[in-house]
């Protein structure tokens, strides 16, 4: 069997952004401050996104895209919320893009939201490179993964504008060290805000509800 | 821009495969052991390798091939060990393949191993899908992870021969349910070996060590 070499990268990317584009228009025409979720496995992406609409429903009008390879796990939580929420199965892509996006835009009532996250698949490496329209990038990494992952992915970690440092409740029986990682991560991506939080005990997480609620003000007022 | 479409999937594979059997083959050859190990970011694919080298290495002659998009830091951890080890970084590839590890085979002591670990990219999406001609595959899933990642990312769980359920030191403070875990997990691969370990403990890791040395073994008589 022989092999074609086909240089496909750049043709995918730039008709991924000009769909990024588009969709980023129409969520900017309805005022809606759009976050992309990023973080590998189990670091707490839906966690934290079930924390803030408990806390923010009543102020905040919230809608939620779930991103994964199979199952909708994650979706009927936020549903059970009666939250709007579309989940989309990439079946077997291991990222979001643009395309898949601007699908779940048109089964969302747009007029109706304020906040709309998308929780990205959980990958530490291809995510970033694929834009949405997106308004802030949000990456969630944990204490257990240890402190070294931002040597490992830095792609992920310097091309994000806030790291939700997550699980900080299991720190004394971890050998996470907290300086490190910080020295890692404002390394490769000195503007980063980070916020240490618990998604279970809540610890940290009222600074990223003040975080969220000015951005998304901001975003409603231009 | 136009977007041009492209089903380049089948060749690449199939490729990969031919590549993987050529190194199943010289593997083989040389009575070679070879583990392709994965799992995702911070689930303990080091600290495996690390303690079974320091428990196994005077019965068992190991090298290592590390697998990172970036960064020699597990290397470096091999090698500061004494052991022959070879660093690929995928330069933002979430994923090794037949034609990497072919490369590395060509600059390792062949004639001097038992054992080959090969610590795939962090990662439960794409590793799987790419053989690189190992003899068994390993999968590390820990604890903090959560116990419903078996649903989430399927074909990693259902595409091994074991799992290490790594980390069970940290139990007493994470809400898994090891019980659903394994319904899970045997629901997508009946005949799978858990053995349930800490690396920082070592806990469980007595159980690896024996299956470990019990298959290098076969594989010498062949």
């Amino acid at each position: 069997m022989t092999v074609k070499v086909i240089t496909v990268g750049e043709d995918i990317l730039g008709a991924n952004e000009e769909k990024a584009r588009n969709n980023k228009s129409k969520l900017d025409k309805y005022g809606i401050l759009t976050i992309n979720i990023m973080s590998s496995p189990g670091a707490g992406k839906t966690s934290l996104i079930l924390s803030t609409i408990k806390k923010l429903r009543k102020k905040v009008r919230i809608a939620v895209i779930e991103g994964d390879v199979a199952s909708s796990v994650d979706a009927e939580k936020v549903n059970a919320l009666g939250i709007p929420v579309i989940q989309i199965n990439t079946a077997g892509g291991c990222h979001l893009d643009a395309n898949m996006v601007e699908k779940a835009l048109n089964d969302l009532p747009l007029k109706d939201i304020d906040l709309l996250f998308i929780e990205n698949v959980g990958n530490l490496i291809c995510p970033n490179a694929f834009v949405l329209g997106e308004d802030q990038r949000v990456m969630i990494a944990s204490l257990p993964e240890g402190d070294d992952k931002p040597y490992k992915y830095p792609a992920m970690f310097a091309d994000t504008d806030v790291i939700l440092l997550n699980k900080i409740d299991l720190q004394p029986y971890l050998d996470f060290n907290a300086d490190n990682f910080k020295k890692a991560v404002t390394g490769l991506n000195p503007d980063v805000t980070i916020f240490p939080i618990s998604c279970k005990t809540g610890a940290g997480l009222t600074a990223w509800f003040g975080w969220l609620e000015a951005v998304v003000r901001d975003k409603k007022k231009k």
